[in-house]
């Protein structure tokens, strides 16, 4: 029996509570079949579209109702904890009974310990919410000082924040005591709620957004998984993407990753992050293995039959 | 050493993040001293005004910008958990680490079972959101059809939602789990998530608000706790409330609590559901106490010198 750590994509999760709820749906099968290979798993899943969601409809509702007020984003995460979890929990409860399987489950709100030093805060780079054209981009911009927008991939404008590194899980007690006691666990959802411990000792939100692969990790590491999954839309890995001589990798050694990301060969805010994360839970401790793969073949790929692994 | 399920007030969480953070660590050192007595505490807590600022803030988005949807009680409900949830823990915790004491903090998402034949869905009753106008109630009305405004004892219009009983608790094993390993456990918040089991057997949101007295009454009930302790702004339930033979009391056997329902002693929508929801728990097996009282005077209360005691 492996204990592996999920990482499910937020933009995998779609854009309402109905493509939630049904992407979900499509997804539990999959998660449930690697528990019928004998596995345990941890799910944590990204936020990206629904904390930009969460935020914006605080942002837009208090310019028309002086009630509402907006929404800083650790508490628009913990919200998007609460309502992916739920979806989850549900799901997966109900694809569990289907199998008549005796497993439950459980979502654990989750903070995450960043540093307040973290480079990251300077420089933000994690893109979140709705997709925008330029010129409204560039009106938000203005209206909003502070706010910053910047073009992603050809697809549109999007806004982004600092992203900086998990440093401890706080909640990690409770997530290993769960999994101590065979619960399916869902836990640092949307990368958790950044937290950073201010100089009397208290823990205080900070507007910032954790990238779920790179907290998928730590988590892993922290409940000492031998897999981390992360999930994503494609099969595999590839190098020269996008071009004649492109080349689905089945698997990376850690020096392959390492050549592979100082060459360029994953495009930044996207593949290299996952790349980046599996690095860094291979090299926490012996044994460890990541695997990038699609949803749908994550089963398939615990065997060797899909995927990128990645090992030491 | 005795398990107590707290009840903690929406109403007395604030109305914005700042207001709910700064009451939470106001709250805390109650709730710890309880702890500090040698007593183990379950968290939980209301959500009347956020759930219906989370709700309203979605339907106002929902008119000025077309990436955001309405979202439903239970989605509300459920991010109003995380919401909620994240605060009560960072705020628990560092009062914790205040006393340099080892005890850890978990939030569950939870749903609660209700009944789809519950009567409460043909007569909404439960005040969900801020309070309007007459004038601006009746204009919601006619602009959403299905969406009830009552007027709230001399307070205002409030919209008003079904308000299911609680029939089971989704995730009481997971909550078990972790009492039985000595965290402090926030759950069933907002009354918990209101789901029905439909004919497959799949569980399905609905769209109510489940009283959290009522929830937490069935959570005491389900971890076999000693104490439901449900926590408002007054120090004692009175009889005559607000005539000049106004009596505090200081405990009630069922049978008086019986009575003093039937001569309509306590208002609907207030004390009346308090005192039911501790009958609930009086009744359901041996030995099992409930108390209303203030939550400053919490500590207080469960040695003997404040809040009213319901026995049997």
């Amino acid at each position: 029996m492996s204990r592996i750590v999920i990482a499910l994509g937020g933009n995998a999760l779609g854009n309402t509570a109905q493509q939630q709820q049904e992407k979900i749906e499509h997804a539990a099968p999959a998660l449930i079949n690697l528990i019928k290979q004998g596995n345990e798993i941890i799910v944590s899943h990204g936020n990206g579209p629904q904390v930009g969601m969460i935020n914006l409809a605080f942002d837009e509702g208090s310019k028309t109702d002086a009630r509402i007020s907006k929404m800083d984003l650790p508490e628009c995460t913990a919200m998007s904890q609460g309502y992916i979890g739920y979806h989850l929990q549900k799901g997966i409860t109900d694809e569990v009974r289907k199998e008549g399987k005796p497993w439950k489950t459980a979502t654990v709100v989750t903070q995450v310990l960043v540093d307040p030093n973290d480079p990251a805060f300077e420089h933000p780079t994690k893109p979140i919410g709705s997709f925008y054209d330029g010129a409204t981009a560039a009106k938000l911009m203005r209206e909003n000082p502070g706010v910053t927008f910047v073009e992603d991939a050809g697809r549109g404008w999007r806004q982004v924040v600092a992203s900086p590194k998990p440093v401890d899980i706080v909640e990690k007690d409770s997530i290993r005591s769960l999994l101590d006691d065979d619960f399916i666990v869902i836990a640092c959802g949307g990368g958790g709620v950044p937290v950073i411990q201010d100089k009397d000792g208290d823990l205080r939100g900070v507007s910032a957004v954790i990238d779920k692969d790179f907290s998928a990790a730590k988590l892993a590491e922290l409940v000492d998984a031998e897999y981390l999954f992360i999930l994503t839309a494609v099969d595999h890995v590839a190098i020269n993407y996008g071009k004649p001589d492109e080349k689905e990798l089945w698997e990376m050694s850690l020096a392959d990753a390492e050549r592979y990301c100082a060459e360029g060969q994953f495009a930044s805010g996207s593949m290299l992050p996952k790349v980046q994360a599996a690095m860094n839970f291979v090299r926490s401790g012996n044994n460890r293995k990541a695997i990038i793969a699609s949803l749908e073949k994550a089963p398939d790929a615990i065997q060797g039959n899909s995927g990128t692994i990645i090992h030491q």
